[in-house]
């Protein structure tokens, strides 16, 4: 099942989202944890897809794939291993909103990210278990001011600047959908008009896997229903410039695709 | 005017806090950002403080003071200037709740800081005019695992783990209160039934002063009601072992007290 969140004519509703775009549905539900539907449906002219779930916090590893390492650090993965940073809640936009780069945020790159969406107050989770604590998989673009990353040294402002956070463009809840050891990551860069692929990677390049990611987050922070962990980003990563558009593709889980803007 | 909130014998309270403790009276308020008394009074015996604002996310300013920088970096503060980093919701206790150690992180610290709680939906606030967009001050105690800081590098994890950001006892609105450039800032650490001072420590050796660290976080975070931003920690801080207990004191806005415990 897909669950969103959309803006309709009437207001904002969660919803389980049918179909293919172009010719999507929206059966509005209560809400992500309880997706009954209450009748009301709306196609797609008729709503805009919002981030999926509105974290309390997005928990992020860096550092996760060797191939994404070795291009932005210079250094292999061995001697950098994997580590924890947060991107706070006012990071988040849905599908379609414009990532918006201010001034001081330059060298800005985006990064196609697997992320969960925690479904229970969750805290130490066992890594064999960890399914019992995940709504559904969401795609996550950690977008990352690459010169403010490496100036600050902390990571915090240089990917957490307000709407450097897409999700979306849903939750795909069925967690046996994907072989988690061999899932897509693919990312297309559209720059003057022209569209060209730059992440082309794959799961089975992850170094933490998803159990022991949440695992290891969970012994530090309480997850509350609704937060997410992403995973971390494969190579291919490269710059973005007011006026391209983004699309990050999970195949089997959507694309999210965003615009680029000045602040 | 004092503002805090607080456990009563019927449920959670906003309230204004008056008198002395040993001798508290708790005047309930619909909320801390209408601070109009309903007529409600708990007498210190009745009530118990708590975090007195609920924040979505902590931003901090690591290496704010110099003499701090030296302590813990070893390094001038010319050449490692303050950093931005965040502390998540979930890190937040109030004042006498437990800070709470797990295993993994070893050679924690207290950080004695003054910290602001942001009183409106804020972003790219004018340096000069900050009180416009601050309801008060209060103590924020940026607890630090040193091990896990310098080994992840990130200080997400060091510093954000569950109870490793008490704030209290209260929040002073009354803005003009200190003077900003000499507010000393203490902490009295007793170990062993000894209670040592550990922070001696002033505002007039911070690096960069409020209206600019507030400006300067919110060019990037748009920053919510009930928010905080902590200014950094001065120099004297010191490990912390379970059955230790830590006391924050800036003098006109109180002591925020935490036993320390093993998780």
């Amino acid at each position: 099942m897909r669950l969103g969140r959309i803006a309709q004519p009437e207001g904002l509703s969660f919803a389980i989202i049918e179909g293919e775009p172009g010719s999507l549905v929206a059966k509005e539900v209560p809400h992500l944890f309880q997706p009954e539907p209450t009748g009301r449906e709306f196609t797609e002219d008729q709503f805009k897809l919002l981030a999926p779930t509105l974290p309390t916090k997005v928990v992020a590893l860096g550092r996760n794939y060797a191939d994404h390492v070795a291009e932005v650090f210079k250094e292999s993965a061995e001697h950098l291993p994997p580590t924890i940073f947060i991107k706070p809640s006012t990071s988040v936009i849905g599908p379609g909103a414009p990532i918006r780069i201010p001034d001081f945020a330059t060298n800005v790159e985006f990064e196609g990210e697997l992320a969960v969406v925690i479904s229970k107050v969750s805290k130490n989770i066992d890594p064999e278990n960890w399914k019992d604590h995940v709504l559904g998989f969401v795609i996550c673009n950690d977008v990352s001011s690459r010169d403010l990353q490496f100036k600050d040294g902390q990571w915090a402002r240089a990917k957490g600047i307000d709407s450097f956070c897409p999700l979306g463009p849903w939750i795909e809840t069925d967690l046996d959908k994907f072989d988690l050891d061999d899932q897509k990551i693919n990312a297309y860069l559209t720059h003057d008009g022209e569209r060209v692929q730059k992440q082309d990677s794959n799961t089975n390049q992850m170094i933490v896997k998803i159990g022991h990611i949440l695992a290891e987050i969970s012994q530090s922070y309480t997850m509350l229903p609704g937060d997410v962990i992403t995973t971390g980003s494969p190579a291919g990563t490269a710059p973005m410039t007011p006026g391209d558009t983004i699309e990050i593709e999970i195949p089997g889980l959507g694309s999210l695709i965003n615009p680029i803007e000045r602040a």
